[in-house]
């Protein structure tokens, strides 16, 4: 099943405007029935109640795929905001060593110690995500604006202290995001200890949150074993593939549970998507700029402009899994 | 104008249960007026409306303060949650010099250089905010569990870019905060450079979310000039004044507005109130057990444990202003 939120032509309350209108998209990506209101308003009242939203959504899914569903809209027609507009948990981090190994050696840093054994996970914002055709606002180019191709999961309710294997049952959803980061507000910021904050604005969403059973036996081990490919103005930039992670998003999950309950809604990231092997490309400037300097001496690719646009997209079996991200950098 | 969220006894929907009541206290903090959920089913949903919300609760209030409002509960029979049960956007660091300079030191760190220029900031989780009377749960008493009392504003949505001078007209209410830490946690998070994660579990706000006007000139230059009081188990531990914060709010609220905009709801706080007159006391453990091993050469006090006690209240003209927090720490 494929989830998306539509947005309102003329939403009446703020709630309206910000979380939009739950749909169910079909296999193709073309088509989705909008959930009525009274049902469940939107993603995150869904993932609140997902017990009960589950089956509902999943009858109107099989209305669709049997070509029952008359409420069906066309999306070329439709405005698609991010799947789950706003979310009370944003958690992400690193999960692929490789990213964390060349852009700590970018800024001149050393990795922690514990860079195997202890995932490294930082509190986000998710009171704004953007949607996946939605402009990238830049406020000022020297701030070295970077898009992370990524692969998340949307969980229900998570009790503080679970296992990994507890952890597994709470995976409602899993995503492809683009986390943008202003690597010349990093240094400082990691510097002082509290993390990121300044130099992580918005980030995006694939226009569709799918259930695990989308990914058949591509979703294995709490890990989404398929290529993630990074287009860079029109250039295919990078196609790692996202099993290569070293911690699961079950490991992921059990860490951020560990002294706190996690609320439904909360989405749990990768970190970029990298490989050891370089020729598959990567999922961020960062990357590419440390392998030049590695290579020739030199960091020879700038950070994102104004005009630049990043796609994002997952295949299987040569079908886009998750839609595509296709965004434009703007100055704000 | 006090708000306060009540629990709901026998919720209906997620958000009910999450979200609570919202209600309108009285000036003596004894009764409240539900708000009827049609109005604004909680405080959330008034922020994100503000403009139109608060007039509204300010007529409940009027008929209150005139004894004309019949729906009136008396709060001696009721559960509070905390005034704003989750929100979007938590935002807290640490705001007072003192605070910084002694915690740092207590672990051997260094305060960053930039210390009396760029606010300290991190993201929080807002997701879930225990409420006054709520108990903290502890997980494992190796974690150094400690209490931090601050102080916090709560925004309106705040555009990207807003200067401190505009900043001013976003905040709609004040807060006081216990801003739990596990102190043995830090260490490792911090020098990892992603800031708090498992170190920082839920914070617990006090009972009433209040407007700038009740504080009447103790509210100045986007600072409260009062003196927050802790007292643990029992004996007053610390009554530094929050008005000797270095950063204003509106310097933070900028500050965290940068790069991105800001959710109606986003929670500022202060980080810990401190004061460099030591005879005053502290709002938190650490920096008790630091001026002990500067005086004596050996931190004395231990952090908490399961049945500690503690209690956060700020009095304006001897009448408290956001209600008491008063909670128990509980073995989870």
């Amino acid at each position: 099943m494929r989830l998306a939120t539509l947005k309102i032509a003329q939403p009446k309350t703020p709630s309206e405007r910000l979380d939009g209108r739950l749909a169910v998209g079909s296999s193709d990506g073309k088509y989705a029935v909008p959930v009525p209101a009274e049902t469940f308003p939107n993603l995150l009242s869904a993932l609140e109640d997902w017990e009960k939203a589950e089956p509902r959504l999943r009858s109107i899914d099989a209305q669709l795929a049997e070509g029952r569903a008359r409420e069906a809209i066309d999306l070329s027609h439709a405005q698609l905001l991010a799947p789950l507009p706003r979310t009370f948990g944003w958690v992400d981090g690193s999960a692929f060593i490789q990213h964390v190994i060349l852009v700590r050696k970018a800024r001149g840093a050393q990795p922690p110690e514990d860079l195997k054994s202890v995932p490294l996970r930082y509190q986000g914002a998710g009171d704004y995500l953007l949607g996946p055709a939605e402009d990238v606002p830049l406020v000022d180019e020297a701030h070295g604006m970077d898009f992370e191709s990524e692969v998340a999961v949307v969980l229900d309710e998570t009790p503080m202290g679970v296992t990994p294997e507890q952890a597994a049952g709470h995976v409602k959803l899993l995503l492809i995001m683009n986390d943008v980061s202003l690597r010349n507000l990093i240094p400082r910021e990691l510097s002082a200890g509290f993390g990121f904050f300044q130099s992580k604005p918005a980030s995006s969403l694939g226009p569709f949150a799918v259930t695990p059973d989308e990914l058949g036996p591509a979703w294995k081990d709490g890990r989404v074993h398929l290529e993630l490919r990074t287009t860079y103005n029109g250039k295919l930039f990078g196609h790692p593939n996202a099993g290569e992670m070293h911690f699961s998003f079950y490991d992921l999950i059990a860490h951020a549970a560990r002294t706190r309950k996690l609320s439904a809604g909360t989405i749990v990231g990768s970190g970029t998507v990298s490989n050891a092997d370089e020729s598959v490309g990567s999922s961020c400037l960062a990357e590419k700029r440390m392998l030049e300097k590695i290579h020739s001496g030199e960091m020879k690719t700038p950070f994102m402009k104004a005009g630049d646009v990043v796609e994002i997209e997952m295949l299987r079996d040569g079908k886009s899994v998750f839609g595509k991200i296709a965004q434009k950098i703007v100055a704000a």
